[in-house]
């Protein structure tokens, strides 16, 4: 939470407790936090001592497991399906859990995993643009071409959020780009980005086509809860010229491409069939002074709802809980956990 | 000289000698060239030895030096003004040497130029926007913003071939872009470009206000043949937040940045004032490919002359001699030997 | 109701009657409705006693109530919930009474409001650019900016139908625009209209240090049947620069800037803290021509409605009844009333 | 020369004849000259019997030259180069001639043929586009593509006038566009055209392979006086899909496409190499309306001027005279027929 | 189904059969089908006593009503609503037929028209753009004008997914464009594609002054089921300029031009009241490759959930169903045939 | 001249003096130049007492002039050719004087006029669109159109930078636009603007029959040194609509429309045939901030260059000069005076 949106909380009547330094990576010092009547504190410890709403981005580690208790209410970033060793000490704990990820409007839209997907969307583009230089042992294309030199052409498998925004960003660069996509009005508002846009639906033979011309492919293939499919295999990868680039978007889910294994932005990137792969679990994180502004104006509803009486009459967070005072609570979570 | 290039050359009637490996940094494989009647040979001797027409791109170097001759007609980028030692060897030689960057049309452009700088301003952009990212040191920030973010601010030094470059994908990127000029025609230019962007006349209060808001600084003062001036200073570099950009193309003329020092694609950046400096002298080196293709295509048709009997005749040629059978020609570098 | 949507209605088998004159304002004379059939009378009293039907753009004033029975259907702008006095007066006719404001679409949409935000926003836009010009008393400045000269800064509370409608005007003239909203899609839609429009969440901080930059401020935040918050304080007006200009289009609802206060046309403008305000009520009053053509558009449909005998199975309509044979229906009216 | 052409002509004082009928094919009916005071005459004989300068589009036809006297002046599209009898003629009527398309500006423009050339390059690429139709051939394609159907791709053979035209149409669109040409400005300006537009520089090879993907390649390699050089062979033609289309704008300078071959309005096209070829000779033909628009405007000071005492001290017209008083003066001319 | 749709079916272990030659309209050669293991059969008689699931795109003609049996699934176009005959004789047949026509989705939606729609629309702007040639018989315009001559102006009536397609192209060609529509939300959507484009509501009186003033005139009045009503009569048709062109989409359901008769691609064209007609009932058919590209798209999710064994759980499929099992059942046709 | 530049005249050695308070309009105190160093006198006296070069935006007021000596050398905007008087005056007291509208670049441009062009278009069109409202007595039109609304008309006559300008912001707006030049190439790049501008030869009959269509029209016919024709004439004004507007930016030229006469912005407007007429003289004088800014950019090369020791080798003001110690230089100034 930016120092702005812990204002928003302050002036409804609420104290806001936080980890020194934790607002360092976004851009913010703890003296803006503390000018606006943040309280301070050196730990975690402390802070879990203190605070009853325990507001996070990640799940949380080990070092803080001992430190949360049944009154806590856990509010983060959760992926419990993939954790079940973290979904046992949560119910150990007996506390109650909200996951980002699952909390969801009437109409089924996560509204927490937009900013995420507007985010990961546009770091692929950029990230991918620059992989492509030589001196990133890509093959040496200027992604938008020039005069009397081609345009690269970039591949995006899915347009949806994410997709989407990689697809706005390639565009504005000049490349050629091809998003694929079961979903004809998706595909409608891809060519409404720009005449270099083409939707085209994943027929496999369409994909190991496209896949084979792209100098960069970005699989976006993010759907809720669900492990990503292989739309793209290795064997594609393989027809691919040499130096080309492939960002993975999905491997949170397991990745949307064959050749695809989780990266960190310590060591980003990894050639495999040739082709520099790109797999960051945690794309957002190169930008967290975007990103904290971003998530914010989207959490603080929910957060000044959840700090307030009456948070079980909002829906959207209700069917969020993954965990109530101890016990597993969200349907896709029991039925993995059955 | 891409093979699509060479063909139109052994189209002419001429014979067309190329090192082994020579085309491979720009995705062209020695099959390409020889299956259209390029003769491969194995090291620069031979070469040397065979042609009459020598055409590089960068300037020959020691090993290269020894194997030129009278007879020879160099063609390549030389910088010799800033190279007396070069120069005093080729004059020994008594070749006749004609620079890429002295080529220069009745209406006083320079045609071999203008690819190298569409190249370096785009790529001033894309570097920059990645090294915004946290993961390369920068202030973790999205160049063009989000719903709910901030945009980025992007402020350009000269709005020449290579600023109008940079400004081209920094406006499609979404940034918020100002770019300086003395020239009000260009700088409308410039504000044709989008309503993201901005041009301002560059009074040094002027410059020092708008670097110290930036997210990235891309200086691109490029005058032929003289010292970039510092149109940047530290004072105004030590203003900026930390984890801010600065790209300056203009380091091949000692860069329009006070601190800017040439760096290369194996060590590219430096911290300096806590603001991440990016100033490689062959930018495009990053993209050949694409480098190539641009700077063939406005090669030929002088390559073409240059092959024929009459290549006097043609002005912009004989404008751009450096040395012409051992003797310094050039106006502008007379002047610096004087 | 232009002579077109007259004409339909003629059609359609009813018969209209017009006071003479009534649509000279919009450019249409009586002529024009003569000529296709509607009957032209002299003055409200002969046209009450004859219709049954009686539309009208504003609410009836004391000269027409007297004139108004039980057998009337009134449909217009009425505004009851901040009119005590008439709505009791409307009871005692004891006649039926649909409000434009509250006819509400399955969805929640309020149709007949749609066109008058568009104008309102439209014209707040035009309006500001030229209260900027000193000749208005503002502060000299050109909103889109020049070669050289910079952009103006346009702020915009509110990214609803009026809100958008003036950020759309403000983007193409070249502005630097900055649009708050909650909802992140509304956001988004904004980032839309151009590369210079930026979407912020409206914390209290972050208004007040837009304001406080901004040349030119819209107040749009409009909400059904509540009054507009003060999201802009009067401590933030007093930040601006001397000659700014506030623009509150909320005013109908008492406004969402704390200095706003109502004006009229006659006298629009008022200076407070330095800078100009313009509230006036009913801000598409200047252009009836298009407002006239845009309105008849999206009534015809409701009075052919109405005209015929089965209206009440037109659930917009009848979700929009205020009163009913005397009895007021309305739900939020009931409330105020209660 | 549309009406209101002649009526600036009336209005400076000279006297308008016109045969009757002219206009028609423009859209002007004789009573909108004669209304203005234009004398319409019953055929050429009465015509060329009162007027001193004779104004044309087309050259003068055998029914013509032998109302043609020493006295006229006559001002033509002419072509004369290729039509050695006709120059003979003239000559013999011992009259002076100026060509449309010889009068030059002091930069070396021919403004007379920028008109024809506009509309040339449109007409292109919008016959282009319905030939591309089933049921006129072609492979049954829509140019600029659906959601999940592919764009077509254009080839387009030079970016003068005419081309930028047809490459203006063809990325509007929506196809994928590639415009050859050799110089460098002429193709930054086609890629500002959109980012579905490429410039190369024409290799053969370039060019082979660019046709041999193209559904739609159209021919614009005008050159002044002379013949179109076959940058587009047979070869690469029959290497196209079969129901491919092309366009060759140059045919009346010999088509720069191997396989061209003049056709007329009355039958269109031929289909050779599978592919179908559109020709016609005069392709602003099929707009006389628009044409007669664009002319009247390029060609009324010089008529103004021609009418006038003075005109032999208007460069550009005595540039453009072929003939005067019967001896041929214009240079190209003069060499061709020494 | 274009090969890569029936690679999928054989994917998902189905057998497809396909007959000979059926491919070949659309691009694609037997060979391409036969690669990928489609089984291929020589003319209907065996093809039909192989398969179950008959998918076609046209209704089953007398040669093939004797080939169908009660086992067969027709999945197709059927517009059985107008056809009394065919619709008995597959009742006796006492198969199942679902319509392309009339799958829906929950919100109401006709997944499967709007690809035919978007090609309609799209051939209308480029069929009506070269009969406006002289060539054609029409006026001698070009539509997007020229720098000194007028634009074209193209009126639509219909705002749907037709009539928003023509919109597109007639905008991007630079013609003026006025839409038609009662729903405000679709002239507002007109608007945002151009400032060339204007939404206005479709009152008589303004339909036949624009009418009167259009070069080109697109009727897209598509309403599922019923016949499209005459919005333009013969008489505002006798008002348009001569050489004025009318294509009507809406012919399939009777044309909403009065002056409308249904014409093929073999005899396209007629005029009346000195306007040329264009009215083929199946538009799309001109562009086989593209519409077989778009079609397979929407409709291999249903093939594939009709070709496994619970369709009937699939509520689009089954609302589309018009006869089962020899009963009608769909409601509006139930409701014709009653 | 703005801080910022005064700044580098100090920067370059010279002393600045500025009479107190001259800043204000523009937005500048006088602390923002006495901070940078420049010395602020208390009214002209002491002012031209102590300076040189005398630097004014319009031309000396009587009780300046008893202030001028010999050995000043002014530098203002003149218009002397309108002013016999002042240039007598100028000529007794010997000085030296070079007009702004006289400052002449090889090429034959001016450039300080271009920033007064550029500010008077947009003033033009923002002006024009407000005085549309019918609060102003307009004809109550959005100029942009609505949706259901038709778009307003604007006719421009003259494409160069004021009416190109006026032409940007109304294209931008969304209105209809015509704009009238005899220029080809200008009516080309007016067609640029955007699909809604068309471009036409300015016949007699084609302006009349524009004006009388137009809701809005534009004077920007400007030519140095000239009166400005009567290009609309008070006949075609009567049959604009009542409530219509007209802006002449040609007023100090004499205006380019009959019924012109100049205004102030004390009392801007006056109606004449039922039509707003607005022609103040200095348009620019309502955005002082913006105009500072663009003109200290275009004159600081010029006032370093006089301040300097050899103004005379800049040719540009050489040809500025309109009186030398005492006698009259400039040709046209000669001739108008001769």
């Amino acid at each position: 939470m930016i120092p702005e949106a812990c204002k928003q909380l302050l002036g409804a009547g609420h104290a806001v407790v936080l980890e020194q330094g934790a607002g360092a990576l976004s851009g913010y010092d703890d003296e803006n936090y503390a000018a606006i009547g943040v309280e301070l504190v050196d730990g975690p410890a402390e802070l879990y001592a203190t605070a009853q709403l325990i507001l996070k981005v990640k799940e949380p580690q080990a070092s803080e497991l001992v430190l949360l208790n049944r009154d806590h209410l856990l509010f983060s970033f959760l992926h419990l399906a993939a954790e079940p060793e973290l979904t046992r000490r949560l119910q150990e704990i007996g506390l109650t859990a909200i996951a980002f990820e699952t909390v969801e409007e009437e109409s089924g839209r996560l509204p927490l995993l937009a900013p995420m997907s507007d985010i990961a969307g546009r770091i692929a583009t950029q990230v991918g643009t620059t992989l492509l230089h030589q001196s990133h042992g890509g093959k040496g294309l200027l992604l938008g071409g020039l005069p009397a030199a081609e345009r690269g052409r970039v591949v995006i498998i899915g347009a949806g959020t994410a997709g989407g925004n990689a697809a706005v960003l390639a565009a504005a660069a000049g490349a050629e780009v091809v998003v694929f996509d079961i979903n004809r009005d998706r595909l409608a508002a891809m060519r409404a980005l720009g005449n270099n846009v083409t939707g085209l639906y994943p027929y496999e033979d369409a994909v190991a086509r496209e896949v084979s011309r792209a100098d960069l492919v970005i699989g976006a293939v993010l759907k809720t809860g669900t492990r990503a499919p292989h739309v793209v295999t290795r064997q594609m990868i393989s027809r691919m010229q040499a130096g080309g680039v492939v960002i993975d978007i999905s491997v949170d889910q397991g990745g949307c491409v064959e050749t695809t294994r989780p990266t960190t932005y310590e060591n980003p990137t990894y050639k495999e069939e040739g082709v520099i792969h790109f797999a960051v679990t945690n794309m957002p994180g190169a930008v967290p002074r975007s990103a904290s502004q971003a998530l914010s104006a989207v959490l603080l509803p929910y957060v000044l709802a959840l700090a307030g009486p009456d948070w079980k009459t909002c829906k959207p967070l209700t069917r969020g809980i993954n965990i109530e005072a101890g016990e597993v609570k969200h349907p896709a979570l029991k039925e993995t956990f059955a």
